[in-house]
């Protein structure tokens, strides 16, 4: 029998397929008669499908969400849905040169030449000691910032989202400067760059780009609490002047706006004001766009959670 | 005795005075001895005094707030306050060469200048029977709208400030549309100016741009259902596609957003959103300047009422 | 085998059956053998059942919800639940004198007796104008006024049911005009003949009373908005007093008082406030009358939600 | 000296005058030099005016706020207002032959008409019980029902405004049993009159239906809980059938409403809902009734602070 | 084969069983070939499982939820769920020394106990009314008080819930009346006591303190008002001191605080205003020492639907 | 002329008085014949009077408000209110042996002794960690608060009112776990000393215990963030255990529960509830106790803001 290569959507009943795919779930239990197997599900760009494993041995109990692995094996048919049953399975080495953004959603710019963006940015800062705070706390989170997404199940949540976040923001942001002359664009540019940098902190991310939960620290304080105590702490280092570091902090610690969001001080400077509304537009802007994505001219789209329940309405040509 | 030419913060009791003012209120009054006087507030850019005139003909009985006057007088004092006592009263000749816009707060830009500006944005739009529609509807409201306010006492309540509102979105919106690229111009453009043109018939303003009360229609059913109703006659009468009347009445109808602000229906296309969001942005950024105008660095505004009460800050230089 | 006539309630399993049912949905499904076949609810006032057709045709993919079908089959037993296999089955025609009203909820009056009520409630209003244009607006909408609902899921929605809102409302608002004298007749009979007409067109309603969906200008505008448009362009076609035109647009803006449900402006003449009051009195009148239909006395209906999710009574005999 | 018999509203500067006056106030002062003097606010149908008794003997003292007195003294002027200085005053007599309702406001019938009306009301009631049960209190209250308001200053404020608002409910609520037939007028009418019953015991008026305060148990239980609890006792007393005490003390405490409003529990029961509306609608008719008395045809009428703090519009004739 | 006596976490396939198991509910159902049957779930304190009971007598059709029974079957699999036989079954008798208590959750001291502190609390109180009063409410609610729980699934849902939940209130206000010495002991103690005492007759709750639904006379009036109702009552039959009686209903009346919580007024008394504290803490301390019960130290609880939904963090050792 | 010692309820007009007065408000003002007086408002704790300061010195403008002054004058009376002409005024010396808590409100312990309260309660904490935590803070505080109210106009607006107000709540809190057990009291005392400590950076007070601002960072980030920050940099400085820094950090975070009153995440560890609680309960217990000291037995407060309006009863003697 042949062994194909497919794509989770062209699998039929009775193919034997190979491939690699992403384990969004996996769970160890017992059937009936008592015995062991890993229940998966996997997923590539196409779809997902139910996969079991019987015959589990040790090691392959330490399968976890989020990791890639390489299967082979058969798809059958049970209670008029299809199934996969797993014949061999392995993680997926750096040789088989498979490359993560085939498996998750991502940011439609490299992590690397947002970050770069960011840095331009940065440079455009007048103020040395912004500039060293903010070039301080972003060295600190680099590593993961390459991955992060902006949340775990709403806008940007795509592997770098934090980072396409923070830099249309900043692009938004240095065009409003031109229109809003007298908003201080020092303030501005690094309250963008900070305002979310603690969810890297407050969320546990894998390098795919996904959240499985909140932390404990997270759940108890908040990003938005965590980020006032992050430049407390690198100002204090860095011996910052503090009137930056109380306005940078207010920034950050205003950025939801509503108090039921978060933020227990409404912006109370224009720059606070306007990183807020950046924030919310940027997000609001991704829902929009991605939920018409799959909309026909002339249609509504599904409600969206997001959208406080709206369904939005793509036009027709005209 | 020397009649001087003097503004208002220069009155001392026993100056004897010549001057332009603006008459902010006038009231017919009868004097404990039943005489008929004139009680005005009249005004310049530097205060406000209280004024009466005696000997009231029936010809004075015709002046009416927000007109421009010359007057004659004395400066007295009474209960610790000062006083002007008019002698000679006229409204203001176009001899006198004297320019409304000394006496009431403007744009800061012209109005000839701000309305060419929308022009220019019109001929951006590509469609022409949007183009054909908002130049319908531009060319009604061009003389009112030459010196209209944008409220009556929230932000751009300034001669020509319902114009500068308009510019100010135009050039913002212009500019997000580099960044959120799959936004269509032509809907933002023209949702943008048209968003408020019925304000000119919810309110009824005087030739500075100050609004005395709103019009019974204004009070029964509002700009934003004027402004759909605007828009329904002129499309039936140019026969506008119905895609695009549907559009452009949605935009007018959901630019307040909230129920509570006036919008039934909450934006459901993304030019919509974005506009609902320029609108807000302008208005609040325009709020936010004006707070801190006489505010020393270092200190806080005085409340704020359109911004949700707040005081605003005033940073230190850093 | 003998072929029964029977109703819903009426099958069990091993019954062949002839009869007469309403299309409540259809769906096209392939079998795990890939073969096609239609999945339908099939209805009669005793009830709904599961019903396959097996080997469909080109023309039975034609089958659309809410119309009537002539079917002959088989009832089954699948997972403890019946289910009827059909063997034959054809649109309903002419010759076969059935009557829609056995297969929907239909108003307690025909349609003709309640547009009779109306029209005799537009002659006693006394202003020709407002007469003028009630009638011109009933009779564009005089057809489908014969079976809309006056809501999708909520009061009032069964054929015939928009009428007979109005007819009720119309009797009520006459006998307390008896108690609060110094309300305006005219402007309260042709307030609640035209607050709902435009759902007419904001719901998609088949000729059975049972509404689908909302159209996309329904969802973008609302009735209450798309009301006032069409006051507006009949009142202009026919030169009506603009003092009427606005009085009636404000009872229909102001009709839903609350702008969480639509009206942005709350009722500012007693007929509006009246009006507004006899709308909302109706429904809940209409739907405490359903909910204890089924209830022993002594007992509590099931929570209603359209009664605020309210359990209601129903007394004890005393 | 001439001493004219005059209203208010005709005194002038130096005038001596005879009449009858309403206490509004009186407050005992000291001048500056330490005489004691009584302060008055008197009133009649056509206005009010501040009054002064200087040389008071302890009989004086004994006036009290709405309390009518003959008056004799001098009209003067202080500070560009008129003010009255007593010379002679003493309580009203019963030869004086004067009408307290020529002093305050009064409902448009009579109080005896009205308490008729609603014992007619009463023998429409066909459950025995019932009629027992309101008889009886209604005859424990009939005294104060005389002359009490509805309330302390929004709608019926007048007196006899209580039986004013019961009987206008009634008519209001016979009406619309011929339309919601399925309405229990036993509960209905029993409900309308118990109601509000206990406000004799929550506020504390005068006979000339003027309320000066709450009551210490008004407060701290409310009318509702008041009248709940009178139900309780007087159905306990004639040994009630427990279902209707159950119901009626349900209406009672339902008919608010709104738990922010009093009641702690909705309408549960068809008559309740009813109950609740009439109440409602009977308050509101009257408050825009009489917000509209002096208002021009075409114009606004103040702010009405029970209506929500709107206008309300006063139409032109058409 | 062996029959064996187990809890229901021991149950497997197979075994064939004997044992004590309260009934938590029970239906009459019939089979595919229509065969009556009794649908079963069975519990104790280890679990529960689905039984059924097949050949059903007249006799058997009388079991009900919340009894106690004696049973002895077989454990069956079925779809992956394991499923009780029941071969034979009779309701428990008393020789058989069944303990009620190890069947549903219970209050942790004896209701003996418990009822004997409130007695020593009502000891404490000075006044001879109030002790009267409370004496006698209490003798009439002895017996059910002995297993009622305070609610129906919230805080203290346990048989001697409502016990549990005044004595341990008792003895915190005891404290805190230590703290602020101007309280009045004897109002907040018979306070306590009585608070909600008529939630015995809003619920009606089995022997073994499972409340299975609120009563018509609940639903229509809820236990505050019914509490006012009882109070007014027996201080009318008992003569008390009008004040007492008054200070006491608002109490009971005021202690949900919140409008929207049942309470239309708010306390005016500081012991009201402590009632309404202890009450609420005692509740909310109660479902957070639950909400941990099963967690490990550094993680979280499940979401609590009575504290807000949230989560609750149990602390790591430190 | 006699110069009398006397309070400023015992003064005349034409007494000539000396004595010790505090300056609540001093404003520097020109007469209308342009001559500079100071206008005082001086007070005692009888009351407060207007005093006029003419032939002012430079040293005369160095006045301010909360400082303490001998002065000696004359009472006069102006338009019927007593003033009070300065003739000779001097600061307060120590020699003086004036008593500061004879001008203003104090608590009704002596700092010293509240502070020893406070150290005694950290000695009973077991964990050396929180304890060296606290006392390091404290320490760092312990001036100020000797001092500092707990508020500037609310509950506690006392001097010395935020140490009284943590010792009550540290008396309260102590007795309360005695009877909830399971609150571990290391947290729960240190949470009590913590929760308010940065109160004293957001407000500005006068070592008289008088708040006259809010300072900008108290503005911008609030005592709530303010003292997670506080925590934050001391624990990091002491190297403290993060599980105990994080508890903390969340207790305080958390003590005002609710998100529009400061606290963006709601108590989710037991003694964070109890925290909020021992603080509302004890600032609401203050408010009551002070709301009912000048009332009469049988009468009502005036309505307290802080007690959400309400206004308190004074129960008679029974």
């Amino acid at each position: 029998m042949n062994i194909e290569i497919m794509t989770i959507n062209q699998f039929k009943a009775g193919s034997r397929v190979d491939g690699f795919f992403l384990i969004k779930s996996v769970e160890c239990k017992s059937s009936s008669n008592n015995k062991k197997y890993l229940d998966f599900t996997l997923a590539d760009r196409t779809g997902e499908i139910n996969a079991k494993l019987w015959n589990v041995t040790e090691e392959d109990e330490a399968y976890s969400a989020n990791r890639l692995v390489k299967v082979r094996g058969m798809v059958t048919e049970w209670q008029n849905a299809l199934q996969f049953k797993i014949e061999k399975i392995r993680e997926v080495m750096d040789e088989d040169g498979v490359n993560i953004t085939d498996f998750v959603p991502v940011a439609p710019y490299t992590s690397e030449d947002m970050y770069n963006d960011v840095l331009e940015y940065i440079n455009k800062i007048n103020s040395e000691e912004i500039k060293k705070l903010v070039n301080y706390i972003l060295e600190e989170y680099k590593e993961t910032l390459m991955y992060y997404p902006a949340a775990k199940s709403n806008h940007h949540s795509v592997r770098g989202g934090l980072l396409y976040h923070i830099t249309t923001m900043l692009k938004a942001g240095e065009r409003l400067c031109e229109v809003y002359t007298f908003l201080n664009k020092d303030l501005l540019y690094s309250g963008i760059i900070l305002h979310d940098i603690s969810k890297m902190e407050e969320m546990a991310s894998s390098e795919l780009g996904i959240v499985s939960e909140y932390t404990i620290e997270g759940q108890l304080l908040g990003h938005i609490v965590m980020g006032v105590k992050k430049i407390e702490t690198v100002a204090e280092k860095l011996n910052i002047n503090p009137e930056i570091k109380m306005l940078l902090e207010h920034m950050v610690l205003s950025h939801h706006y509503e108090p039921d969001y978060g933020s227990p001080k409404k912006p109370m400077i224009p720059e606070a004001e306007m990183l807020h509304r950046l924030d919310d537009m940027d997000a609001k802007m991704y829902d929009m766009k991605k939920a018409l994505e799959d909309v026909e001219p002339g249609s509504m789209s599904d409600r969206v959670w997001s959208l406080e329940k709206r369904v939005i309405y793509k036009a027709r040509e005209f």
